[in-house]
Protein backbone atom coordinates (compact mmCIF):
# COMPACT_ATOMS: atom_id res chain seq x y z
CA UNK A 1 0.00 0.00 0.00
CA UNK A 2 1.47 3.28 -1.05
CA UNK A 3 -0.30 5.91 0.23
CA UNK A 4 -2.67 6.95 2.86
CA UNK A 5 -5.45 5.62 0.91
CA UNK A 6 -6.33 2.18 0.95
CA UNK A 7 -6.57 1.90 4.87
CA UNK A 8 -4.59 -1.82 3.82
CA UNK A 9 -6.34 -2.82 1.41
CA UNK A 10 -4.72 -2.99 -2.06
CA UNK A 11 -5.30 0.39 -4.58
CA UNK A 12 -5.80 0.06 -7.76
CA UNK A 13 -6.54 2.94 -10.02
CA UNK A 14 -8.24 2.63 -13.00
CA UNK A 15 -7.80 5.06 -16.02
CA UNK A 16 -10.48 5.16 -18.15
CA UNK A 17 -14.29 3.99 -17.01
CA UNK A 18 -15.45 2.98 -20.24
CA UNK A 19 -17.36 -0.69 -20.64
CA UNK A 20 -14.36 -2.22 -19.16
CA UNK A 21 -12.52 0.05 -16.71
CA UNK A 22 -16.30 0.67 -15.56
CA UNK A 23 -16.74 -3.15 -15.08
CA UNK A 24 -13.90 -3.82 -13.20
CA UNK A 25 -13.73 -0.85 -11.22
CA UNK A 26 -17.11 -2.21 -10.50
CA UNK A 27 -16.16 -5.83 -9.53
CA UNK A 28 -12.58 -5.02 -7.52
CA UNK A 29 -14.63 -2.61 -5.09
CA UNK A 30 -17.17 -5.45 -4.35
CA UNK A 31 -13.59 -7.94 -4.16
CA UNK A 32 -12.28 -5.35 -1.77
CA UNK A 33 -10.07 -3.11 -3.46
CA UNK A 34 -9.82 0.40 -2.77
CA UNK A 35 -10.71 1.78 -6.54
CA UNK A 36 -9.00 4.74 -7.25
CA UNK A 37 -10.88 6.55 -10.73
CA UNK A 38 -9.12 8.53 -13.30
CA UNK A 39 -11.44 9.98 -16.32
CA UNK A 40 -13.39 13.36 -17.43
CA UNK A 41 -14.71 14.39 -14.00
CA UNK A 42 -18.61 13.73 -15.61
CA UNK A 43 -17.73 10.33 -15.95
CA UNK A 44 -16.17 10.28 -12.55
CA UNK A 45 -19.38 11.80 -11.34
CA UNK A 46 -21.43 8.67 -12.25
CA UNK A 47 -18.60 6.06 -11.22
CA UNK A 48 -18.33 7.40 -7.87
CA UNK A 49 -22.74 8.09 -7.74
CA UNK A 50 -22.44 4.40 -8.53
CA UNK A 51 -20.28 3.31 -5.90
CA UNK A 52 -17.89 1.90 -8.56
CA UNK A 53 -14.84 3.80 -7.53
CA UNK A 54 -13.96 5.28 -4.34
CA UNK A 55 -12.30 8.28 -4.95
CA UNK A 56 -11.70 10.01 -8.35
CA UNK A 57 -7.72 11.14 -8.84
CA UNK A 58 -5.58 12.80 -11.42
CA UNK A 59 -3.03 10.62 -13.23
CA UNK A 60 -0.14 11.69 -11.04
CA UNK A 61 -1.96 11.78 -7.92
CA UNK A 62 -3.13 7.86 -9.10
CA UNK A 63 0.27 7.00 -10.07
CA UNK A 64 1.98 7.85 -6.83
CA UNK A 65 -0.58 6.55 -4.70
CA UNK A 66 -1.87 3.28 -6.12
CA UNK A 67 -0.77 -0.23 -6.34
CA UNK A 68 -1.34 -0.92 -9.88
CA UNK A 69 -2.66 1.40 -12.12
CA UNK A 70 -4.49 0.07 -15.21
CA UNK A 71 -4.90 1.68 -18.07
CA UNK A 72 -8.34 1.02 -19.78
CA UNK A 73 -8.87 3.83 -22.16
CA UNK A 74 -8.47 3.29 -25.85
CA UNK A 75 -5.51 1.59 -27.11
CA UNK A 76 -3.63 5.10 -28.63
CA UNK A 77 -4.38 6.79 -25.73
CA UNK A 78 -2.97 4.03 -23.44
CA UNK A 79 0.37 4.62 -25.00
CA UNK A 80 0.33 7.85 -24.80
CA UNK A 81 -0.81 7.31 -20.95
CA UNK A 82 2.07 4.99 -20.48
CA UNK A 83 4.43 7.31 -22.11
CA UNK A 84 3.28 10.20 -19.55
CA UNK A 85 3.75 8.01 -16.80
CA UNK A 86 7.31 7.24 -17.42
CA UNK A 87 8.23 10.44 -17.52
CA UNK A 88 7.31 11.09 -14.12
CA UNK A 89 10.11 11.20 -11.35
CA UNK A 90 8.53 9.01 -8.41
CA UNK A 91 8.97 5.72 -8.81
CA UNK A 92 6.21 4.11 -10.64
CA UNK A 93 3.82 1.56 -9.63
CA UNK A 94 2.76 -1.60 -11.52
CA UNK A 95 0.78 -0.72 -14.68
CA UNK A 96 -1.22 -3.05 -17.04
CA UNK A 97 -3.78 -2.59 -19.49
CA UNK A 98 -6.84 -4.07 -21.03
CA UNK A 99 -6.29 -3.24 -24.94
CA UNK A 100 -7.25 -5.54 -27.60
CA UNK A 101 -3.60 -5.20 -28.91
CA UNK A 102 -0.80 -6.10 -27.08
CA UNK A 103 2.45 -5.71 -29.08
CA UNK A 104 2.35 -1.97 -29.78
CA UNK A 105 2.07 -1.46 -25.91
CA UNK A 106 4.38 -4.01 -24.93
CA UNK A 107 7.14 -2.69 -27.40
CA UNK A 108 6.73 1.03 -26.04
CA UNK A 109 7.01 -0.41 -22.52
CA UNK A 110 10.31 -2.41 -23.48
CA UNK A 111 11.32 1.31 -25.21
CA UNK A 112 10.56 3.27 -22.21
CA UNK A 113 12.50 0.36 -19.84
CA UNK A 114 9.10 -0.07 -17.91
CA UNK A 115 9.73 -3.63 -16.05
CA UNK A 116 6.67 -3.00 -14.05
CA UNK A 117 4.59 -3.26 -17.00
CA UNK A 118 2.22 -5.99 -17.72
CA UNK A 119 0.06 -5.87 -20.81
CA UNK A 120 -3.78 -7.49 -20.64
CA UNK A 121 -6.52 -8.02 -22.32
CA UNK A 122 -9.81 -9.49 -20.47
CA UNK A 123 -11.83 -11.45 -23.28
CA UNK A 124 -14.82 -10.06 -22.27
CA UNK A 125 -16.96 -7.25 -23.74
CA UNK A 126 -20.29 -6.07 -25.44
CA UNK A 127 -21.26 -4.33 -28.39
CA UNK A 128 -22.53 -1.76 -26.13
CA UNK A 129 -19.66 1.15 -24.42
CA UNK A 130 -19.29 3.84 -22.02
CA UNK A 131 -19.76 3.79 -18.08
CA UNK A 132 -23.17 2.86 -18.52
CA UNK A 133 -23.05 -0.50 -20.09
CA UNK A 134 -20.76 -1.86 -17.33
CA UNK A 135 -21.34 -4.26 -15.19
CA UNK A 136 -19.69 -6.62 -11.79
CA UNK A 137 -20.00 -9.42 -13.63
CA UNK A 138 -18.12 -8.73 -17.15
CA UNK A 139 -14.98 -10.92 -16.36
CA UNK A 140 -16.77 -13.85 -14.64
CA UNK A 141 -15.71 -16.72 -15.68
CA UNK A 142 -13.84 -15.24 -19.13
CA UNK A 143 -10.22 -15.99 -19.76
CA UNK A 144 -8.06 -12.69 -19.03
CA UNK A 145 -4.79 -12.65 -21.83
CA UNK A 146 -1.52 -11.57 -19.58
CA UNK A 147 1.33 -10.77 -21.81
CA UNK A 148 4.64 -10.48 -19.79
CA UNK A 149 7.40 -10.22 -21.71
CA UNK A 150 9.87 -9.27 -19.82
CA UNK A 151 7.98 -8.28 -16.59
CA UNK A 152 9.25 -8.39 -12.99
CA UNK A 153 7.04 -11.61 -11.21
CA UNK A 154 6.23 -9.28 -8.53
CA UNK A 155 4.42 -7.15 -10.88
CA UNK A 156 2.99 -10.51 -13.00
CA UNK A 157 1.90 -11.71 -9.39
CA UNK A 158 0.12 -8.43 -8.49
CA UNK A 159 -1.75 -8.37 -11.90
CA UNK A 160 -2.91 -12.18 -11.49
CA UNK A 161 -4.29 -11.01 -8.36
CA UNK A 162 -6.25 -8.80 -9.59
CA UNK A 163 -7.37 -10.94 -12.25
CA UNK A 164 -8.72 -13.32 -10.13
CA UNK A 165 -10.81 -11.02 -7.88
CA UNK A 166 -12.50 -10.25 -11.03
CA UNK A 167 -13.35 -13.21 -11.55
CA UNK A 168 -11.43 -14.05 -14.27
CA UNK A 169 -8.51 -16.47 -15.05
CA UNK A 170 -5.35 -15.71 -16.59
CA UNK A 171 -4.52 -17.18 -19.86
CA UNK A 172 -0.52 -16.55 -20.56
CA UNK A 173 1.35 -15.70 -23.85
CA UNK A 174 3.46 -13.51 -26.12
CA UNK A 175 2.17 -10.59 -27.29
CA UNK A 176 2.82 -11.84 -30.47
CA UNK A 177 0.84 -15.11 -29.93
CA UNK A 178 -2.10 -12.85 -28.42
CA UNK A 179 -2.33 -10.72 -31.69
CA UNK A 180 -1.78 -13.39 -33.92
CA UNK A 181 -5.27 -15.42 -32.51
CA UNK A 182 -7.16 -12.29 -31.72
CA UNK A 183 -6.96 -11.33 -35.10
CA UNK A 184 -8.74 -14.19 -36.05
CA UNK A 185 -10.60 -14.65 -33.18
CA UNK A 186 -12.02 -10.90 -32.51
CA UNK A 187 -10.67 -8.66 -35.17
CA UNK A 188 -11.24 -10.03 -38.46
CA UNK A 189 -14.79 -11.51 -36.96
CA UNK A 190 -15.40 -7.59 -35.77
CA UNK A 191 -14.62 -6.42 -39.53
CA UNK A 192 -17.06 -9.28 -41.13
CA UNK A 193 -19.70 -7.89 -39.10
CA UNK A 194 -19.58 -4.55 -40.47
CA UNK A 195 -19.26 -6.02 -43.88
CA UNK A 196 -21.99 -8.57 -43.93
CA UNK A 197 -24.37 -5.33 -42.51
CA UNK A 198 -22.60 -3.18 -45.20
CA UNK A 199 -22.85 -5.27 -47.83
CA UNK A 200 -26.64 -5.70 -47.03
CA UNK A 201 -27.64 -2.36 -46.49
CA UNK A 202 -26.02 -1.25 -49.93
CA UNK A 203 -28.21 -3.37 -52.13
CA UNK A 204 -31.42 -1.76 -52.66
CA UNK A 205 -33.42 -4.95 -52.65
CA UNK A 206 -31.51 -6.58 -49.58
CA UNK A 207 -32.27 -3.58 -47.93
CA UNK A 208 -35.73 -2.94 -48.69
CA UNK A 209 -36.54 -6.66 -47.48
CA UNK A 210 -34.48 -6.70 -44.08
CA UNK A 211 -37.38 -7.78 -41.82
CA UNK A 212 -36.84 -11.66 -43.61
CA UNK A 213 -33.57 -11.38 -41.46
CA UNK A 214 -33.36 -14.54 -39.11
CA UNK A 215 -31.79 -14.99 -35.96
CA UNK A 216 -28.73 -16.00 -38.02
CA UNK A 217 -27.90 -12.84 -39.60
CA UNK A 218 -28.80 -10.85 -36.26
CA UNK A 219 -26.11 -12.97 -34.53
CA UNK A 220 -23.78 -12.08 -37.04
CA UNK A 221 -24.64 -8.30 -37.60
CA UNK A 222 -24.96 -7.56 -33.11
CA UNK A 223 -20.98 -6.60 -33.47
CA UNK A 224 -21.40 -4.09 -36.02
CA UNK A 225 -22.65 -1.91 -33.26
CA UNK A 226 -19.55 -1.74 -31.94
CA UNK A 227 -17.84 1.56 -31.48
CA UNK A 228 -16.15 2.37 -34.30
CA UNK A 229 -13.36 4.87 -33.03
CA UNK A 230 -12.29 2.31 -30.54
CA UNK A 231 -12.44 -0.26 -33.35
CA UNK A 232 -10.04 1.78 -35.73
CA UNK A 233 -7.61 2.58 -32.96
CA UNK A 234 -7.58 -1.87 -32.38
CA UNK A 235 -7.66 -2.57 -36.41
CA UNK A 236 -4.87 0.08 -36.85
CA UNK A 237 -2.71 -1.36 -33.86
CA UNK A 238 -2.74 -4.62 -35.11
CA UNK A 239 -2.90 -4.16 -38.77
CA UNK A 240 -0.10 -6.42 -40.04
CA UNK A 241 -2.12 -9.48 -38.46
CA UNK A 242 -5.46 -8.50 -39.27
CA UNK A 243 -4.68 -7.52 -42.76
CA UNK A 244 -3.42 -11.65 -42.57
CA UNK A 245 -6.30 -12.62 -41.75
CA UNK A 246 -8.67 -10.82 -43.38
CA UNK A 247 -6.42 -12.30 -46.45
CA UNK A 248 -6.89 -15.83 -44.85
CA UNK A 249 -10.88 -15.23 -44.55
CA UNK A 250 -11.25 -13.97 -48.29
CA UNK A 251 -10.01 -17.09 -49.40
CA UNK A 252 -11.91 -19.20 -47.02
CA UNK A 253 -15.03 -17.43 -48.47
CA UNK A 254 -14.13 -18.48 -51.75
CA UNK A 255 -13.48 -22.14 -50.32
CA UNK A 256 -16.83 -22.00 -48.54
CA UNK A 257 -18.97 -20.42 -51.68
CA UNK A 258 -20.64 -21.73 -54.35
CA UNK A 259 -17.65 -21.62 -56.55
CA UNK A 260 -15.32 -23.79 -54.11
CA UNK A 261 -13.89 -27.11 -53.72
CA UNK A 262 -16.12 -28.03 -51.01
CA UNK A 263 -19.22 -27.38 -52.76
CA UNK A 264 -18.26 -28.67 -56.76
CA UNK A 265 -15.88 -31.49 -57.60
CA UNK A 266 -12.98 -30.86 -59.50
CA UNK A 267 -14.45 -32.64 -62.62
CA UNK A 268 -17.62 -30.65 -62.84
CA UNK A 269 -15.89 -27.22 -61.93
CA UNK A 270 -13.53 -28.07 -64.94
CA UNK A 271 -16.62 -28.77 -67.36
CA UNK A 272 -18.14 -24.94 -66.26
CA UNK A 273 -15.50 -22.98 -67.18
CA UNK B 1 -61.23 -31.89 -48.30
CA UNK B 2 -60.45 -34.68 -50.94
CA UNK B 3 -60.49 -38.05 -49.31
CA UNK B 4 -62.55 -39.47 -46.50
CA UNK B 5 -59.10 -38.28 -44.28
CA UNK B 6 -59.65 -35.44 -42.53
CA UNK B 7 -63.33 -35.70 -40.97
CA UNK B 8 -63.68 -32.05 -41.96
CA UNK B 9 -60.45 -31.04 -41.09
CA UNK B 10 -58.32 -29.25 -43.87
CA UNK B 11 -55.61 -31.88 -44.75
CA UNK B 12 -52.15 -31.07 -45.76
CA UNK B 13 -49.27 -33.39 -46.33
CA UNK B 14 -46.00 -32.79 -45.18
CA UNK B 15 -42.90 -34.55 -47.38
CA UNK B 16 -39.70 -34.47 -45.13
CA UNK B 17 -40.39 -34.51 -41.55
CA UNK B 18 -36.93 -32.53 -40.67
CA UNK B 19 -36.52 -29.57 -38.78
CA UNK B 20 -38.93 -27.20 -41.09
CA UNK B 21 -41.29 -29.82 -41.40
CA UNK B 22 -41.69 -31.59 -38.48
CA UNK B 23 -42.34 -28.41 -36.72
CA UNK B 24 -44.83 -27.15 -39.69
CA UNK B 25 -46.62 -30.69 -38.45
CA UNK B 26 -46.46 -30.20 -35.13
CA UNK B 27 -47.99 -26.84 -35.19
CA UNK B 28 -50.34 -27.61 -37.75
CA UNK B 29 -51.61 -30.56 -35.89
CA UNK B 30 -51.90 -28.11 -32.76
CA UNK B 31 -53.80 -25.65 -35.00
CA UNK B 32 -56.23 -28.18 -35.78
CA UNK B 33 -55.49 -29.55 -39.43
CA UNK B 34 -55.09 -33.49 -40.13
CA UNK B 35 -51.47 -33.85 -40.74
CA UNK B 36 -50.36 -36.59 -43.35
CA UNK B 37 -46.51 -37.30 -42.91
CA UNK B 38 -44.39 -38.35 -45.96
CA UNK B 39 -41.20 -39.77 -44.91
CA UNK B 40 -38.73 -42.58 -44.19
CA UNK B 41 -40.24 -45.58 -41.87
CA UNK B 42 -37.75 -44.46 -39.24
CA UNK B 43 -38.74 -40.88 -39.04
CA UNK B 44 -42.42 -41.93 -39.40
CA UNK B 45 -42.48 -43.66 -36.37
CA UNK B 46 -40.78 -40.98 -34.34
CA UNK B 47 -43.42 -38.46 -36.09
CA UNK B 48 -46.40 -40.19 -34.82
CA UNK B 49 -45.33 -40.85 -31.42
CA UNK B 50 -44.62 -37.15 -31.00
CA UNK B 51 -48.48 -36.69 -32.27
CA UNK B 52 -46.99 -34.06 -34.82
CA UNK B 53 -48.71 -36.02 -37.77
CA UNK B 54 -51.95 -38.03 -37.84
CA UNK B 55 -50.95 -40.61 -40.38
CA UNK B 56 -47.99 -41.56 -42.48
CA UNK B 57 -48.34 -42.03 -46.23
CA UNK B 58 -46.89 -42.48 -49.33
CA UNK B 59 -46.34 -39.57 -51.71
CA UNK B 60 -48.70 -40.70 -54.34
CA UNK B 61 -51.54 -41.51 -51.19
CA UNK B 62 -50.71 -37.91 -49.91
CA UNK B 63 -50.97 -36.17 -53.09
CA UNK B 64 -54.51 -37.45 -53.84
CA UNK B 65 -55.79 -37.28 -49.98
CA UNK B 66 -54.45 -34.02 -48.92
CA UNK B 67 -55.61 -30.14 -49.94
CA UNK B 68 -52.10 -28.87 -49.71
CA UNK B 69 -48.90 -30.86 -50.18
CA UNK B 70 -45.89 -29.15 -48.48
CA UNK B 71 -42.63 -30.10 -50.39
CA UNK B 72 -39.98 -30.05 -46.84
CA UNK B 73 -37.37 -32.23 -48.24
CA UNK B 74 -33.46 -30.64 -49.47
CA UNK B 75 -33.75 -28.17 -52.28
CA UNK B 76 -32.87 -31.06 -55.20
CA UNK B 77 -34.98 -33.30 -53.70
CA UNK B 78 -37.92 -30.67 -53.71
CA UNK B 79 -37.29 -30.35 -57.37
CA UNK B 80 -37.68 -34.31 -58.16
CA UNK B 81 -40.50 -34.22 -56.14
CA UNK B 82 -42.33 -31.71 -57.96
CA UNK B 83 -41.60 -33.35 -61.25
CA UNK B 84 -42.94 -36.41 -60.04
CA UNK B 85 -46.15 -34.82 -58.49
CA UNK B 86 -46.56 -33.50 -62.12
CA UNK B 87 -46.75 -36.67 -63.76
CA UNK B 88 -49.10 -38.48 -61.62
CA UNK B 89 -52.66 -38.77 -63.37
CA UNK B 90 -54.56 -37.82 -60.61
CA UNK B 91 -55.29 -33.74 -60.39
CA UNK B 92 -52.81 -32.28 -58.17
CA UNK B 93 -53.68 -30.41 -55.01
CA UNK B 94 -52.21 -27.32 -53.82
CA UNK B 95 -48.33 -27.72 -53.42
CA UNK B 96 -45.80 -25.21 -51.74
CA UNK B 97 -42.55 -25.39 -50.98
CA UNK B 98 -40.06 -24.02 -47.95
CA UNK B 99 -37.00 -24.40 -49.74
CA UNK B 100 -34.36 -21.77 -48.77
CA UNK B 101 -34.19 -20.71 -52.77
CA UNK B 102 -37.04 -19.71 -54.80
CA UNK B 103 -36.20 -18.97 -58.37
CA UNK B 104 -35.03 -22.59 -59.46
CA UNK B 105 -38.34 -24.21 -58.01
CA UNK B 106 -40.66 -21.42 -59.42
CA UNK B 107 -38.96 -22.14 -62.55
CA UNK B 108 -39.61 -25.55 -62.99
CA UNK B 109 -43.29 -25.38 -61.93
CA UNK B 110 -44.00 -23.43 -64.60
CA UNK B 111 -42.14 -25.73 -67.19
CA UNK B 112 -44.27 -27.77 -65.74
CA UNK B 113 -47.43 -25.81 -65.95
CA UNK B 114 -48.35 -26.20 -62.06
CA UNK B 115 -50.56 -23.23 -61.69
CA UNK B 116 -51.25 -24.46 -58.18
CA UNK B 117 -47.95 -24.09 -56.94
CA UNK B 118 -46.71 -21.66 -54.54
CA UNK B 119 -43.47 -21.45 -53.39
CA UNK B 120 -42.41 -20.41 -49.64
CA UNK B 121 -39.50 -19.74 -47.50
CA UNK B 122 -40.07 -19.64 -43.38
CA UNK B 123 -37.80 -17.15 -42.30
CA UNK B 124 -37.28 -19.86 -39.33
CA UNK B 125 -34.47 -22.45 -38.39
CA UNK B 126 -31.19 -23.45 -36.37
CA UNK B 127 -28.20 -24.80 -37.27
CA UNK B 128 -29.55 -27.85 -35.65
CA UNK B 129 -31.79 -30.25 -38.02
CA UNK B 130 -33.55 -33.39 -38.22
CA UNK B 131 -37.21 -34.07 -36.80
CA UNK B 132 -35.58 -34.18 -33.01
CA UNK B 133 -34.74 -30.49 -32.96
CA UNK B 134 -38.19 -29.29 -34.20
CA UNK B 135 -40.74 -27.44 -32.11
CA UNK B 136 -44.55 -26.26 -32.85
CA UNK B 137 -43.25 -22.71 -32.13
CA UNK B 138 -40.44 -22.41 -34.45
CA UNK B 139 -42.61 -20.22 -36.93
CA UNK B 140 -44.40 -17.98 -34.56
CA UNK B 141 -44.10 -14.75 -35.21
CA UNK B 142 -41.53 -15.00 -37.86
CA UNK B 143 -41.84 -13.76 -41.54
CA UNK B 144 -42.59 -16.17 -44.29
CA UNK B 145 -42.32 -15.30 -47.83
CA UNK B 146 -44.48 -16.20 -50.58
CA UNK B 147 -43.62 -15.94 -53.96
CA UNK B 148 -46.79 -16.58 -56.08
CA UNK B 149 -45.21 -15.69 -59.35
CA UNK B 150 -48.67 -16.63 -61.36
CA UNK B 151 -50.52 -18.89 -58.97
CA UNK B 152 -53.53 -19.31 -58.64
CA UNK B 153 -55.57 -17.43 -56.37
CA UNK B 154 -57.67 -19.89 -54.44
CA UNK B 155 -53.81 -21.57 -54.50
CA UNK B 156 -52.29 -18.68 -52.52
CA UNK B 157 -55.52 -18.07 -50.39
CA UNK B 158 -55.00 -22.27 -48.86
CA UNK B 159 -50.86 -21.33 -48.48
CA UNK B 160 -51.74 -18.02 -46.67
CA UNK B 161 -54.01 -19.54 -43.85
CA UNK B 162 -51.52 -22.29 -43.27
CA UNK B 163 -49.05 -19.83 -42.77
CA UNK B 164 -51.26 -17.99 -40.00
CA UNK B 165 -52.07 -21.65 -38.84
CA UNK B 166 -48.34 -21.53 -38.38
CA UNK B 167 -48.01 -18.60 -36.73
CA UNK B 168 -46.02 -16.74 -39.28
CA UNK B 169 -46.30 -13.76 -40.89
CA UNK B 170 -46.88 -13.78 -44.95
CA UNK B 171 -44.48 -11.49 -46.86
CA UNK B 172 -45.27 -11.42 -50.68
CA UNK B 173 -42.46 -11.04 -53.10
CA UNK B 174 -41.31 -12.35 -56.33
CA UNK B 175 -38.69 -14.89 -56.16
CA UNK B 176 -36.00 -13.02 -57.82
CA UNK B 177 -36.48 -10.54 -54.65
CA UNK B 178 -36.35 -13.43 -52.30
CA UNK B 179 -33.16 -15.18 -53.91
CA UNK B 180 -31.37 -11.27 -54.21
CA UNK B 181 -32.42 -10.51 -50.32
CA UNK B 182 -31.79 -14.15 -49.12
CA UNK B 183 -27.98 -14.11 -50.61
CA UNK B 184 -27.32 -11.03 -48.53
CA UNK B 185 -29.12 -12.14 -45.56
CA UNK B 186 -28.57 -15.97 -45.54
CA UNK B 187 -26.80 -17.73 -47.70
CA UNK B 188 -23.73 -14.85 -47.21
CA UNK B 189 -23.64 -14.97 -43.61
CA UNK B 190 -23.90 -18.44 -43.82
CA UNK B 191 -20.64 -18.81 -46.04
CA UNK B 192 -19.11 -16.52 -43.95
CA UNK B 193 -20.01 -18.28 -40.94
CA UNK B 194 -17.79 -21.27 -42.34
CA UNK B 195 -14.95 -19.00 -43.39
CA UNK B 196 -14.44 -17.55 -40.02
CA UNK B 197 -14.40 -20.39 -38.21
CA UNK B 198 -12.49 -22.35 -40.99
CA UNK B 199 -9.54 -19.62 -41.27
CA UNK B 200 -9.35 -19.61 -37.62
CA UNK B 201 -8.77 -23.03 -37.23
CA UNK B 202 -6.21 -23.06 -40.13
CA UNK B 203 -4.28 -21.02 -38.51
CA UNK B 204 -1.89 -22.97 -35.58
CA UNK B 205 -1.81 -19.94 -33.32
CA UNK B 206 -5.44 -18.90 -33.04
CA UNK B 207 -6.15 -22.38 -33.14
CA UNK B 208 -4.21 -22.88 -30.34
CA UNK B 209 -5.68 -20.21 -28.61
CA UNK B 210 -9.62 -21.26 -29.86
CA UNK B 211 -10.05 -21.33 -25.98
CA UNK B 212 -9.87 -17.15 -25.74
CA UNK B 213 -12.67 -16.15 -28.49
CA UNK B 214 -15.49 -14.28 -26.60
CA UNK B 215 -19.24 -14.43 -26.98
CA UNK B 216 -18.86 -12.57 -30.37
CA UNK B 217 -16.76 -15.27 -32.14
CA UNK B 218 -19.15 -17.77 -30.73
CA UNK B 219 -22.15 -16.09 -32.50
CA UNK B 220 -20.34 -15.27 -35.45
CA UNK B 221 -19.55 -19.61 -35.88
CA UNK B 222 -22.80 -20.74 -34.44
CA UNK B 223 -24.27 -20.85 -37.78
CA UNK B 224 -21.41 -23.04 -39.03
CA UNK B 225 -22.79 -26.09 -37.44
CA UNK B 226 -25.69 -26.05 -39.91
CA UNK B 227 -26.12 -29.08 -42.28
CA UNK B 228 -23.33 -28.92 -45.10
CA UNK B 229 -25.27 -31.08 -47.88
CA UNK B 230 -28.32 -29.24 -47.88
CA UNK B 231 -26.44 -25.99 -47.76
CA UNK B 232 -24.19 -27.25 -50.77
CA UNK B 233 -27.94 -27.39 -52.40
CA UNK B 234 -29.05 -24.06 -51.44
CA UNK B 235 -25.77 -22.37 -52.78
CA UNK B 236 -25.97 -24.34 -55.99
CA UNK B 237 -29.76 -23.75 -56.32
CA UNK B 238 -28.99 -19.88 -55.61
CA UNK B 239 -25.35 -19.63 -57.43
CA UNK B 240 -25.44 -16.58 -59.27
CA UNK B 241 -26.64 -14.55 -56.51
CA UNK B 242 -24.76 -15.60 -53.64
CA UNK B 243 -21.68 -15.54 -55.66
CA UNK B 244 -22.84 -12.06 -56.57
CA UNK B 245 -23.30 -11.36 -52.73
CA UNK B 246 -19.73 -12.78 -51.86
CA UNK B 247 -17.93 -10.15 -54.29
CA UNK B 248 -19.98 -7.37 -52.58
CA UNK B 249 -18.72 -8.91 -49.08
CA UNK B 250 -15.10 -9.09 -50.34
CA UNK B 251 -15.46 -5.60 -51.63
CA UNK B 252 -17.19 -4.28 -47.57
CA UNK B 253 -14.47 -5.87 -45.60
CA UNK B 254 -11.50 -4.23 -47.91
CA UNK B 255 -13.77 -1.08 -47.12
CA UNK B 256 -14.06 -1.85 -43.26
CA UNK B 257 -10.03 -3.42 -43.02
CA UNK B 258 -7.60 -1.73 -41.53
CA UNK B 259 -6.62 -0.45 -45.09
CA UNK B 260 -9.83 0.93 -45.98
CA UNK B 261 -11.11 4.48 -46.40
CA UNK B 262 -13.65 4.29 -43.52
CA UNK B 263 -9.86 4.00 -41.32
CA UNK B 264 -7.49 5.68 -42.67
CA UNK B 265 -7.63 9.03 -44.50
CA UNK B 266 -6.89 9.25 -47.87
CA UNK B 267 -4.22 11.68 -47.09
CA UNK B 268 -2.62 8.87 -44.52
CA UNK B 269 -3.47 6.10 -46.83
CA UNK B 270 -1.37 7.54 -49.85
CA UNK B 271 2.03 8.58 -47.37
CA UNK B 272 1.61 5.10 -46.28
CA UNK B 273 2.27 3.46 -49.87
Amino acid sequence: MRGRVGEGRPVVAIVGLGLVGGSLARALTRAGYQVLGVDRPVVLRRALAARAVALGRSLGDAASEADVVVLAAPPDANLRLLRDLARRPTPLPVVTDVGSVKGAIAAEARRLGLDRFVGGHPMAGSERSGFAASSAGLFRGRPWILTPSGSRPEAVRAVRALIRAAGARALVMTPGEHDRAAAFLSHTPQVASWALLGAALADPVARRHLRMAGPGFHDMTRLAASPRRLWREILAQNRGEVVRALGRLARALERAGPGGPSLVSSRRRGSER
